[in-house]
């Protein structure tokens, strides 16, 4: 058993401080699912805190769609791009990996992945944009950018690209793999490919198949932007054009999915941007939570790369444990897995409902699996597992030390 | 008190026959909420059932987003455009408008709307692309397609020009004035704005303000259309080129808003399109959720004109009688209301959930007005209002029943 939690939550947090995002390139060629070969992969991370003499205390931690890998601390320069000539270098502000990272309050000294206990290690993943290889990195064949011609990748591809990354630092077992929403897939990804190599997944607000609502919204967010002239048929690099308009809507249907409808209803009510009354307009933003689409739909295409998207939204989309290593059967798929599993999920998630990760603790139970479930109550949607943090903190102190204490 | 129930849903249920939609040119301008003025507007009718020599049996049927006149009965012929040279013509198969009417299963003799009693009659809303002024049609001081120039109306406008449409038809009182969705928000407005014109209101899957995360939505389905370069800021008439793309998006929201997620689920399930796997593309639909969405845009954008799209779009999420007619206070906004009220919702509806029309029910009961609140348990989502006739059927029954009886 671990110590009790208010004594573990009572410790002292810090930051892991500035931090800077590093780059490797892999030695050896990666099989993808499609049958085609990527080389060289090159791989954006970054680590937080120390490892450990026996390296038996890595933290794995893999992130979601709009991620990268400035995932704690705080970072004075954005991560470079994939190619010089990648995606629309000019127009990136990198925003989104200057500053602190994505999930700071979750890693760090005291925090939910404490980096006095655990050597915490952050890549951006297979296919992303930002200094991991993906579609806007420059093809050794041609010479340009993959674009569309990128091999369309699974989530299977992106765990066994961090496989290779973590031999060429030469660690072999995790202690664990963690993450939300597509990083959550990723560590139950981890926890079959390599039962033997990781001791626990922390799967927050996460599945084991999005549900077919949740592939009809991504099916609309990539055909709004492949419809997007612009898009080019992914080769738009270079040209002075990007799916932007596409990209856009693409994100406002994300944000709307990622949120609740009361959480929208608290933040925004049916407030008027202007005065308080209608404008009769049709092409400007008249509600408070139209302004707000269209300032995130903004902010984002000037950080992240369409085809990017199109990839990780396609990748997350196929994902389905049953399907693909069960015949269909969830408990099948699972049968090997060996890894203490912790599965979050929030009341009020409705893209990753706390029913998936039911199905999950219910097929591992069945099996005999070490495996606890918590639902927090929460009314910000899928968001949560970026915003509860202080909720999630004490369950993941815990779980993870009684991993420790029980060694 | 009306019938029983199983006497009135017991009787022989019959068809309207054969129809076709007429038109009509209105001798005065309409002002709108704007404050522009249209002349002359034209609209397109369909009427089922015999006008009593008093007059006094009318119920007019308002249609939703992508509705039009033809609501009953069999049409041999589609309506004609709006203008001749109006939205591409070319490509409209009209199919939406041959055929059985879009609420065949409602109106008729036996049925909810009982031609046997009732003059019903169906016109195409403000703003159409199905024979009623709209954006598509020709300003008469331009000699050209409003287009985008079109005033941006409001549900008030609309239910100002079917007021003088049945000014024309000599009707003076309205039996009901029914609808679902947008119709059921025409149908609340009727009894605000001409309360001693109406008897009753029977509004379905309704709201009196669309709520935040549906305001959104729609936000989002216009960003599509507009964010299309096919959209040519709203004057694509004529060019050869209409916002297909954008549209195909809009409408792909829009149908997955309308069901539910169990619906979705049950429907289409995590299938495949092809074989029982994965076939490592962006570009083509590979599941069967997927296939559909495709499929209801494609035949959504030969039959629906954009503009219509978004200026209907505005409207709907601009209604807000709270707003407009209670200084913020729904109860202020209704106290003026005579007409019986019925109201349906749908468990599964989550676009007009049940809790909006409660919040219209708790108002008027609060006034000491008539008022019958049912929600149906049904799973189809907002769709149930176009599906599920039967359950419908003697709740609309007894309810106009009543109404008679007590005259």
């Amino acid at each position: 058993m671990g110590e009790p939690v208010s004594t573990l939550a009572a410790g002292s947090v810090g930051t892991v401080g500035t931090v800077e995002t590093q780059y490797l390139d892999l030695p050896k060629p990666v099989r993808m699912d499609c049958g085609r070969e990527l080389h060289p992969i090159r791989v954006a991370y970054e680590t937080y805190g120390t490892l450990s003499p026996r390296r038996d205390n890595v933290i794995l931690v893999c992130h979601a769609l709009s991620g990268d890998a400035h995932a704690a601390g705080f970072s004075k320069t954005p991560p470079r791009d994939s190619t010089r000539d990648g995606f629309a270098a000019e127009e990136r502000d990198g925003a989104a990996s200057k500053g602190l990272g994505w999930w700071d309050g979750m890693i760090g000294p005291g925090k939910a992945f404490d980096t006095d206990r655990f050597f915490v290690v952050s890549t951006n993943l297979l296919g992303g944009c930002r200094g991991t290889m993906g579609p806007s990195s420059i093809d050794p064949a041609t010479g340009k950018p993959y674009g569309s011609d990128f091999p369309v990748i699974t989530v299977a591809d992106m765990v066994r690209t961090e496989r290779a990354f973590l031999d060429v630092l030469g660690i072999e077992r995790l202690a664990a793999v963690a993450g939300g929403s597509l990083g959550g897939m990723q560590a139950l990804q981890w926890a079959i490919l390599f039962p033997d190599q990781v001791d626990a997944i922390v799967v927050i607000a996460s599945t084991h198949a999005l549900h077919p609502q949740g592939v009809a919204w991504n099916a609309i967010a990539r055909n709004a932007i492949m419809g997007d002239p612009a898009w080019q048929g992914g080769h738009y690099y270079g040209t002075g054009r990007a799916p932007h308009a596409g990209m856009g809507v693409a994100r406002m249907v994300g944000h709307v999915t990622y949120l609740s409808a009361p959480a929208l209803s608290d933040k925004f009510g049916r407030r008027l941007q202007f005065a308080d009354d209608i404008r009769y307009t049709i092409t400007e933003p008249e509600f408070e939570v139209e302004s707000y689409l269209h300032h995130q739909a903004d902010s984002f295409v000037k950080r992240f790369d369409a085809n990017t998207y199109l990839f990780t939204s396609r990748a997350l989309t196929y994902f389905d444990l049953a399907r693909q290593h069960g015949s269909g059967s969830l408990a099948r798929a699972l049968e090997h897995v060996s890894a203490r599993t912790l599965l979050i999920a929030f009341s009020s998630d409705w893209l990753y409902p706390p029913s998936a990760s039911k199905e999950i603790e219910d097929a591992l139970r069945a099996l005999g699996k070490p495996v606890e479930f918590q639902v927090i109550e929460a009314p910000y949607g899928h968001d949560c597992f970026l915003l509860e943090e202080a909720r999630q903190t004490p369950i993941i102190r815990r779980f993870l030390a009684e991993r420790q204490a029980g060694e």
